[in-house]
């Protein structure tokens, strides 16, 4: 049922859009517009019921409401999701339906790429509504940004366990050679840290190799590697009861995003003295970037504010220590202050 | 689930609000805007379960989608309804926040009065919105509007059965005395008509039979007292498997609404030669007064277009001779061509 599904996380609005001229099947989901409009991608996926389909969305768009609040953003969160096959819910028709739908929320919901939705889809949803970002004429692939951001969250994290700014001599392992894997890689190798990595695709392992100088390690071997900071940077849940014995790290910090496969293995990574950089403050780089683009400005200036990421990752560690929290505690707490100090101006659901 | 609630009606959009500080607990179901902003009251009712709330929702908004297309009305389909025990969740606190979800839509949805929420409700709910009509500054009570409007339908009927403008000749039992009910004897009896009544409550018909000569009839006795019309102006299902055998008149035509248990009583009454006056058609003085209040204009304007719900069931019933179908089947084709038309220029979904 929708309200028992919306009551304790609190999502103002959920809108079920049907086009049946198009088969166009939406869920759009706004958990939170206290900092601002709702903002969050679109999701296309074959879902396995309805009920799945509304749980995921329920599940993101409130996600998105704390990395918003965690990374300053004046936006709230948001998410949406089409149900149905990729290869047949994409027609241009239908997204031009979904187009109108996000049009109907008047602005609430920014939609933007997700899984199985990228700039091509976002420039059919732009011609029938101007609250979309990532389309083709945006601020472009934000994995520079999202790097970046990571690379500065390290940094914050290593400075807080060996001391200010040692990143050159840390010792990272990088999981995943993707667009910001791949970037990060770079980054802290020329800040001169160490670099080992690990990729299931040789092709992206020879392409680093053949122009830096790092270590690689076979993908099932990763988490064991000794290391400063184990990056991960590909698929999630890479955190969990099986992982978690292996690893000979003292951080924890990548772009991943759903590093931990549960809540509880924040505690479990606290208790192993192993600092964990909560992956939505971490990777908010994306995010700075589309919420540059909806809010005005350059790809530039996303890139310079993702350095803050570290500041406000090291204000997150902080408070860890002071409130004996973990830092995933620590960072939620930070979110959800920000909404509250909203919100007692602006009611849960806007005024005109 | 819901796509699969919505899709054969062919809802454009339906969504849930949530207000956790209010308890407010919504579901606003816009049907088909083809023709212009859905229109339909909002409903408080403590329903028994969520499901039963979103059935009731759908079913109302799809119905109005009908009976604005039927009045020849520039409206589309909507309807709402606020979850909970109308003593509880009709604080003023819940109302500002409903009014605030009304407005999240934009103007797609405008909201009146329903069961459990009148002119003071609509009052409150507009402190939010402008998307509201039915409150205490708006063109009034339409009981009028509906009463003349049903007067002129009956007419339609009788000229149709019995020849040309005949309604001062007629035999009509009001089953009923409420606003309606007691306008329509009264609006009858100027023009010439003989009139039985029938009531449960006793003071109405002390009312009516103090200043007018009518003839009263017991409440169990109403359905099979002689006359030329049967007008059922107070509770819905009055045709059904134990009455239809017991009714002695040539026309059904009230102001009821869901005058019918069930479809099927339809193709009954015409194989017993009965004519019935499509409930949505006939009563839809109300939805023209406040459609004329929503578009612009006088509560006088909007009584004299009830006059013309005259002329349209009688081109339903002309139609339904020639295409050998019920008036209902040619009341809801008037719509759905009406409807149709105007997908042709504007898509399900709406444009921006």
């Amino acid at each position: 049922m929708v309200f028992d599904s919306i009551a304790a996380p609190g999502h103002e609005q959920v809108s079920y859009f049907s086009d049946p001229e198009t088969g166009l099947r939406a869920i759009i989901a706004i958990h939170d517009t206290s900092l601002g409009p709702s903002l969050g991608g679109t999701r296309i996926l074959d879902y396995e019921s309805e009920d799945a389909a509304l749980t995921d969305v329920l599940r993101l768009s409130e996600a998105m409401t704390y990395k918003a609040a965690a990374a300053d953003l004046p936006l709230g969160g948001g998410k949406a999701v089409i149900v149905g096959d990729p290869a047949e819910v994409k027609t241009e028709d239908a997204l031009e339906a979904y187009g109108r739908a996000v049009d109907c929320l008047g602005g609430r919901y920014i939609t933007s790429v997700d899984i199985n939705s990228g700039a091509e889809e976002m420039d059919i949803v732009a011609r029938e509504t101007d609250h979309v970002v990532g389309g083709s004429d945006g601020l472009g692939n934000p994995s520079e940004v999202t790097a970046h951001g990571v690379f500065h969250g390290i940094r914050s994290c290593a400075e807080h366990v060996y001391g200010t700014d040692s990143s050159g001599d840390l010792d990272v392992v990088v999981q995943g050679l993707g667009k910001v894997g791949y970037l990060l890689a770079e980054e802290l190798l020329e800040h001169g840290a160490s670099v080992t990595i690990s990729d299931v695709n040789r092709d992206a392992i020879d392409e680093l190799t053949a122009v830096h100088d790092v270590d690689v390690v076979a993908p099932d071997s990763v988490y064991e590697q000794p290391c400063d900071v184990f990056a991960p940077c590909a698929i999630g849940g890479v955190v969990n009861d099986e992982t978690i014995d292996q690893l000979e790290c003292d951080i924890v910090a990548g772009s991943a995003n759903n590093v931990l496969a549960e809540r509880r293995h924040a505690d479990e990574l606290a208790a192993r003295d192993i600092l964990y950089a909560p992956d939505y403050v971490i990777n908010a780089g994306g995010l700075i970037t589309v919420g540059k683009e909806h809010l005005g400005g350059t790809y530039d200036e996303a890139y310079a504010e993702a350095e803050a990421i570290g500041d406000r990752l090291g204000e997150m560690i902080d408070r860890a220590e002071t409130d004996d929290c973990t830092v995933l505690d620590a960072a939620d707490a930070y979110a959800q202050e920000r909404i509250d100090a909203s919100e007692t101006v602006t009611p849960a659901l806007p005024s005109n």
